[in-house]
C-alpha cells in the first residue's frame, strides 16, 4: 500500500526540490559532482569530486567481475565481493567429496588459493570517455532503421578495436539515456583470478531462499579472490610463475562498521533498470513479461529440484541454475507485486500523461518532442505481436546448454568466414574469440545429457503449444510438431526424436566443441552432429529475427533519444541514467523501514537473530565454529567488533542507496572511504523500483563490515587475511 | 533469547528499588495506595487511593462474567466485554441459518436484547474484608491434615453463608498467598443478561487462531451486554418486566484511545498466576503436565476439527471447546516454550536457592521458615507418582459431558441427603443448587452424543493404557480393559461397551437430567441410566480421591503460608498475591516491544494492517461494510477516531500492564478513569510470565476505544450505543 505514495514528486521535481527527495539515483561517477548540495545536506564532509576521479581513491579500487562488483582490499591483489558471487568458483572446484559450496574454502597460502575456471575475470574500470559525436553525429539523412542500427554498430566497433588496440584492455561503447549519449569505458581485464576464502554456506547463504530479499537478514554474504598478473604487471592468463596484481588504489576495512544515520556509498557496476521506459512498456513486463517468467521459473525449479534429488553429482551441476531462477523468481515476484499493488501501473501512466501535456504545452516543445511517445507506443503494440514465439525462439537455446554451444559455434564458423573483423556481429569479433572458447570451456561444469535434456524436453512442450501463426517451422519440422496436436502425442514425438538428438551428439564433448573453433561453417554444418544440424536448421529464423531486430533498434535509436531529451527537459536537467553494468555511484543513509502494518524493521541485525534462526539443517544451518564463538562472546570473551550500543556484532545492515543486480559484492564506504559493508541484496518491497523508484520504502541489505572481521578472526582463522588488509 | 534477564532482580528486590522494576503485579486494589511512589514515576497524577474504593469510581463499574471481566460504560446497564467472551450467549442464540457467531448481532431496540442463556452471571464487587482471624484463628493443636481442612473449609462456608443471608449476594472466602490471608469478597449477583450487540467474526474474532497471542494484531475484540433487574432493583432471572440496572458507577469511553508512552490501568479478575509455585512444582508443570496437555489438546483439535466438517450444527456445538482448546493450546505451548528456552526453570531454581541460602543465613528465620521448602518438595514428589491416574480420574468426565453430567448430578444427591447444609461439600450447597440446574440447562447447548462420544472414546483409548499400578477400577471393570492390552483389542472392548453406553441413557435429554434434580441418591442410583450407574460405580474412588486432596490441602495449609511469609519478608513486604480470580488493579504503559532479531514491534496497528492482511476468506475475512468504511476514510471522510500522528483510525495497542486469563475483556483505562481500551490477550512471549514474570518482554494486548466508535459508527450502525454511552 505504502508504495508510490509520492514518486512522481520524486521522479519528475528532482531538480525543483532537491533536499526533499530520498535517495535515487545510480550516478555515473561524472555526475557526483552536481550532488554537492543533497550530499551536504546528508551531512556528507567530504569532497564530491573525489568520486569522478575513476583513477584515484576510491574509485579505482572498485572493479567489476562481469555480473558482479568487487573491490580491492589489499596492497597485494586481494579482492572483497560477495558470497553469491563466487558460487561459480565453488562449484568449479568441489566434487561430490568435497563440497566447497557447503563447507567453504580457506587458503592458508598463496600456494593453496584456487585458480577459478577459464573465463574468469576482474576488470579495473581505466577511463570513461564520452563518444556521443563520434556515434551518433553525421548521420545520413535518409538511411533505412536496420541499416542506422548497423551504422551505428559499425561505428562502436570501430571505437573499441582503437581502444582496445595495444592489448590488455577491454573497451565497450555503451549508450546512456536510450542511446542519446554513448560513453566508451576502457577496462583492464585480470584474467588470472583465485579463490582465497569463502565461509561455509552456514555462513555465506544463511538464511538461503527461505531470506533470499528478506529482512531481517543474517546473512555473511562475503568472500576473497586474489587477482594474478605475469611478472611484468600485465594481464595474463593462468600461470604458476603469476604474481599478485598491485592494484594502484586499494580500501581499507573499517573496523567500526555503519551505523544508524550515518551516510553511506556504494560505487559498483548496477546491471539493469527500466524506469525510463514507456507507460506501454512496463505495462507488457507487469501485464505479460513477469507473469510468464516466474510461471516458466517455478516449472523449471521444480524439475531441477527433483533431478537434484536423485543424484548428488547432478544437484552440483544444477546448483548454479536453481540459484539463479530462485533468485529471479523471488525478484520477478516482488516487481509483479509492487507494481501492482499500490497503483505503480497507473502511477508511470500518470507520469507519462504529465509528460504528454507538458510537452502539448508549449508549441516549441510539441515541435521537439511530439510524436515520440505514440512512435513508441506503436512499436511496441507491433513486437507484442509475435512476442510468444519471439520468446521461445531465444527461450530454446536458454533451456538447452547443448543447442546454445551448437548456435554459438555455428555462428562463430559463420562469422569467422566473414573478411573484415568489423563485419563481423558483436559477440564474434575476434576481440571475442578467447572469451567464447573459455566460455565453451567453462560449460563443462555444468553440461549434463540429464540435465540438458530435462530443460529442453520441457522448452520443446511449451514450444509445441505456440499458436499456429507464430509456430517455429525448424523444430517444427525436426521433431515433427503440428499445431494444434494433442499434448500426448506431442509428448511421443518429442521424446522419440529426443533419442535421436541426444544419442546423435558430441556437443557434452569439449574436445569436440573446441575441436569446431577453427572449422569453416561448411564443415562444421557437414559433422552430421544432431544438434549442429538444428543450429543450421534453424540459423535463417534466428538471423531473420536478429534482422527484424536489427530493424527495430534503429528506429529506437531514432526516437527514444528524443523522449528521453524530454523527460531530461521536463526534470530540470540532472536526471540518473538507467543502470547499463557501467560503474556508478549512489548515496544514502542507513536507516530501517516500516514493516507491515505494527511492525519497525529496524536497521541493523545481530549475532542474536542466528541462535535464534539457526535450526541445525537446511537453509538454517550455522557452523559449530560459529556457535562455539558465539558461545565465548556471550561468555565474556572481548572483542574489537561488538557495537557498543547493540551489545552485541552487529551482521547486516539496511540503506537507502540505491542498487540493482550487478551492483552485488560493491564495497559500501562512509564518508571517509573506508569500507564499512559489502552490498548484497534489496528488500523484497524494493525490487519494482527497477521499474518506478519508491522513495519511501525502498531499502539496500549490506554486511557489516565487524560481521566479516569478527568471522575471519574468531571462526574461520582468517586472521592472516586481516593482517594482510591492516597492512 | 531475552526472557528472565533481569527477573531475580524485579522478583525479589522490588521493594529495594521500586523504579526500576517493571510493571509486575496484579495488585489487590487495597495495595495500590502503597504503589504511591511508581505509579507517580510514570507520570500518574491522580489519586491511587481512589482504587481502593470498591464501591466508588471508578471500581465500581468494573465486574465479573465469571471467567471474563466486563464494565459498565451507560447508566442504564450497557456493559462492554469481550467478544471472545460472549462466544457461548452467540451460540445460544445461533441457528444453522442464522449464525451469530458468524454474522454478529445488533439490538436495534431494547425489545430486540436476546437473553444468554441460563447460568449468565454480572456479579458486582461490593466488599472484601479480610477474615484471615475468623478461618485460620484458634485452630486445634494437633489436628490431622484432612481433618484440618474441613475445619477450614467449614469456617469458610459458615462465613459464606453468613454474608449471603438476605439473598442478591454472591460471597466468597478466597485464600491468599496459598493461605496465608484469606478474604471475603461479596457481589451483587446480576442473573438476566442480554445480548445487545457483537460484531461480525470477521471483525471481532479477525486473525483468528493465527493471530491468537500474536502481535501485530487487528483484531476488534469487543461486544455489548445489558443487564436487567426486576423493577425494584433487586436481582432477578429473565423476565420481560425486568427493567435496566442502574449501576452507581460507569465508564466513560473516550474517543481519544491510548497513545504511546501514556500511563493506563487494568481493572479486573485475573483468573491464575503461579509465580509462588516452588521450583518441584514448576518444574512438574514444564516437564510433564505442558507437554502432557499439550499433546492430548492437539489429539483433541484434530478430533473435533474432522466431526466440524462433516455437520453444520455439530460444528456449531463444538465451536466453544474448539475454541477454548486452540486457545489452550496457543498459551500452553508459549508457557512451556517461555520456560524451557532461556533458562527460565533454572531461573525459578536459582530464586529457591537464594530464598533457602537467606532463610540459612539468620538463625531466627530458620527457625521461622526452614523445612516448609524441604516439606513442599517431599509432597510434590508424593502426588507425581499417581498423577496419570489422577489426572485421568477428572480427564474422563472433562472428555464427556454425558459423564460429568451423571456425576455432578448423583454427587449432588448424596449431598443434598445431608442435613446441614454446612456439610455439603463446596459445591453442592443450598446456595450452589440453582447454578448446578442452569449449568445443566445450558448444557443442552452443547450435548451431543456423536461429539460427546468421540472425546469419551478417545479418553477411554488413553485410560487403557494406564500402567498396572494406575488403573481407574470402575473403568476396568465396565469396559472389559485390562493392562496391557492390545491397542486393537481395547479399541473393540471400548467400543462395544460405549454402543451400549449411548443405548441406555438419557443423559442427553435435559427434562431427565432435571428431573432427577430433587431425587434421593438412592432413586437416583436406580434409574438404570447407564451413565447415571457409571458414575455411582466410580464415586467411591472419585471420593477416596477427594479425601486424598483434602489430607493434601491441609498440610498444605500448614506449610505454604509458612513459605510465602519467608517470599514476602525476603521482599520486604510488598508483593501481590497470586491471580485468583478476584479484582485486582495492574497499571503500566502504552509501549511496543523488541520482536526477533531486527525486529521492532510497534506499540499501535492501525486500519491498514486490515487491508494488508484481508484474504476474503477464512480467519482473515473483513465485513464488505467495513472495507467500504475503510475505502471512505481513505477517500477523505472525515472521523474524529483518527488518529493525528498514525494518519489512521488505531486498532490495537501493546502495554506493559500485567493480566492474565480472566482479565479478558477488562476495561484499560487513562489517568482520568476514562476507558481508552478493553484487554483481550498477552503476547505469545507473555504466557510463561504466569510462572515467572519477565519484565523486559511481557505486554498485553488492548482495542483501542477509537476502533470500538469508529466500528459503531462507520461500520455496524450502532451509533445509537455510542450515544447511550455518551448521555
Amino acid at each position: 500500500m505504502r508504495f508510490f505514495r509520492s514518486a512522481s514528486t520524486v521522479l519528475l521535481c528532482a531538480a525543483l526540490a532537491p533536499l526533499a527527495v530520498a535517495d535515487e539515483g545510480m550516478w555515473m561517477p561524472q555526475q557526483v559532482p552536481q550532488l554537492a548540495e543533497r550530499l551536504k545536506a546528508l551531512g556528507f564532509e567530504g569532497d564530491p569530486a573525489q568520486f569522478a576521479d575513476l583513477t584515484g581513491f576510491p574509485m579505482g579500487a572498485v572493479v567489476s567481475l562481469g555480473g558482479c562488483t568487487a573491490s580491492f582490499v589489499s596492497d597485494e591483489g586481494l579482492i572483497v565481493t560477495n558470497h553469491h558471487c563466487v558460487t561459480g568458483a565453488l562449484q568449479y572446484n568441489s566434487t561430490p567429496e568435497r563440497n566447497l559450496l557447503v563447507d567453504g574454502f580457506l587458503a592458508k597460502t598463496r600456494a593453496e588459493e584456487l585458480p577459478i575456471g577459464p573465463g574468469s575475470r576482474v576488470f579495473v574500470t581505466t577511463a570513461v570517455t564520452d563518444v556521443t559525436a563520434e556515434i551518433r553525429g553525421k548521420l545520413p539523412p535518409k538511411i533505412a532503421d536496420a541499416a542506422l542500427d548497423r551504422l551505428l554498430e559499425r561505428r562502436i566497433k570501430t571505437r573499441v578495436a582503437a581502444c582496445e588496440a595495444g592489448g590488455g584492455k577491454r573497451c565497450v561503447v555503451a549508450p546512456f539515456f536510450g542511446g542519446k549519449s554513448y560513453y566508451e569505458i576502457a577496462q583492464m581485464e585480470i584474467r588470472d583470478v583465485r579463490l582465497v576464502y569463502a565461509p561455509a554456506e552456514g555462513i555465506g547463504n544463511f538464511g538461503g531462499e527461505t531470506d533470499n530479499w528478506r529482512w531481517p537478514r543474517h546473512t555473511g554474504d562475503w568472500s576473497f579472490y586474489r587477482a594474478y598478473v605475469a611478472p611484468d604487471g600485465s594481464p595474463a592468463t593462468f600461470a604458476a610463475t603469476n604474481v599478485p596484481y598491485k592494484p594502484k588504489h586499494r580500501l581499507r576495512v573499517s573496523p567500526k562498521g555503519a551505523s544508524p544515520g550515518e551516510v553511506i556509498f556504494v560505487a559498483g557496476y548496477p546491471g539493469r533498470t527500466q524506469r525510463h521506459m514507456t507507460f506501454e512498456e512496463v505495462r507488457e513486463v507487469v501485464n505479460w513479461q513477469l507473469p510468464r517468467s516466474i510461471r516458466l521459473a517455478k516449472e523449471q525449479i521444480a524439475l531441477l529440484e527433483e533431478l537434484a534429488k536423485q543424484d548428488k553429482a547432478l544437484a552440483i551441476k544444477a546448483a548454479g541454475r536453481l540459484q539463479g531462477l530462485n533468485n529471479g523468481l523471488t525478484n520477478q515476484s516482488g516487481v509483479l507485486e509492487g507494481m501492482t499493488r499500490g497503483g505503480a501501473l497507473a502511477q508511470k501512466e500518470k507520469l507519462q500523461q504529465e509528460l504528454q501535456a507538458w510537452i502539448a504545452a508549449d508549441p516549441a516543445r510539441t515541435a521537439k518532442y511530439g510524436g515520440a511517445l505514440d512512435t513508441l507506443a506503436k512499436m511496441q503494440a507491433e513486437a507484442e505481436k509475435t512476442r510468444e514465439r519471439n520468446a521461445w525462439l531465444g527461450g530454446l537455446a536458454m533451456s538447452s546448454t547443448y543447442l546454445s554451444a551448437a548456435n554459438s559455434l555455428y555462428r562463430l564458423s559463420l562469422e569467422r568466414g566473414k573478411k573484415d573483423d568489423l563485419d563481423r556481429d558483436e559477440g564474434y569479433q575476434q576481440r571475442d574469440w578467447v572469451r567464447l572458447k573459455e566460455a565453451q570451456e567453462r560449460m563443462q561444469r555444468t553440461i549434463d545429457p540429464r540435465l540438458d535434456r530435462v530443460l529442453f524436453r520441457w522448452a520443446l512442450l511449451h514450444v509445441a503449444e505456440l499458436p499456429a501463426d507464430q509456430r517455429i517451422a525448424p523444430i517444427d519440422a525436426a521433431a515433427g510438431l503440428t499445431p494444434g496436436m494433442a499434448k500426448a502425442d506431442a509428448e511421443k514425438a518429442i521424446d522419440g526424436w529426443l533419442d535421436k538428438m541426444y544419442a546423435g551428439t558430441k556437443m557434452a564433448d569439449k574436445d569436440f566443441r573446441l575441436s569446431l573453433f577453427e572449422k569453416p561453417a561448411k564443415e562444421v554444418a557437414a559433422t552430421q552432429d544432431t544438434f549442429l544440424s538444428l543450429a543450421v536448421a534453424m540459423h535463417p529464423m534466428l538471423e531473420a529475427q536478429r534482422e527484424a531486430g536489427r530493424a527495430r533498434s534503429g528506429a529506437y535509436a531514432r526516437v527514444r533519444p528524443v523522449y528521453m531529451e524530454a523527460l531530461i527537459e521536463k526534470a530540470g536537467g540532472l536526471v540518473a541514467p538507467d543502470a547499463n553494468s557501467t560503474l556508478r555511484v549512489t548515496y544514502g543513509v542507513v536507516k530501517g523501514v516500516d514493516g507491515k502494518d505494527g511492525i519497525w524493521l529496524k536497521p541493523q541485525t545481530t549475532l542474536k537473530g542466528i541462535e535464534q534462526k539457526h535450526t541445525g539443517e537446511g537453509e538454517f544451518d550455522a557452523p559449530d565454529t560459529q556457535l562455539k564463538a558465539i558461545q565465548a562472546l556471550r561468555a565474556g570473551k572481548a572483542t574489537p567488533y561488538l557495537d557498543p550500543k547493540l551489545g552485541d556484532v552487529p551482521i547486516d545492515f539496511l540503506s537507502t542507496v540505491d542498487t540493482t543486480g550487478g551492483n552485488s559484492g560493491s564495497p559500501t564506504l562512509n564518508a571517509k572511504g573506508e569500507l564499512v559493508g559489502l552490498l548484497f541484496d534489496g528488500t523484497y518491497d524494493s525490487v519494482a523500483s527497477n521499474y518506478l523508484y519508491e522513495p519511501v520504502g525502498t531499502r539496500s541489505i549490506h554486511v557489516d563490515s565487524r560481521y566479516l572481521l569478527w568471522t575471519m578472526v574468531e571462526v574461520d582463522g582468517a586472521s592472516h587475511l586481516v593482517e594482510e588488509m591492516n597492512r
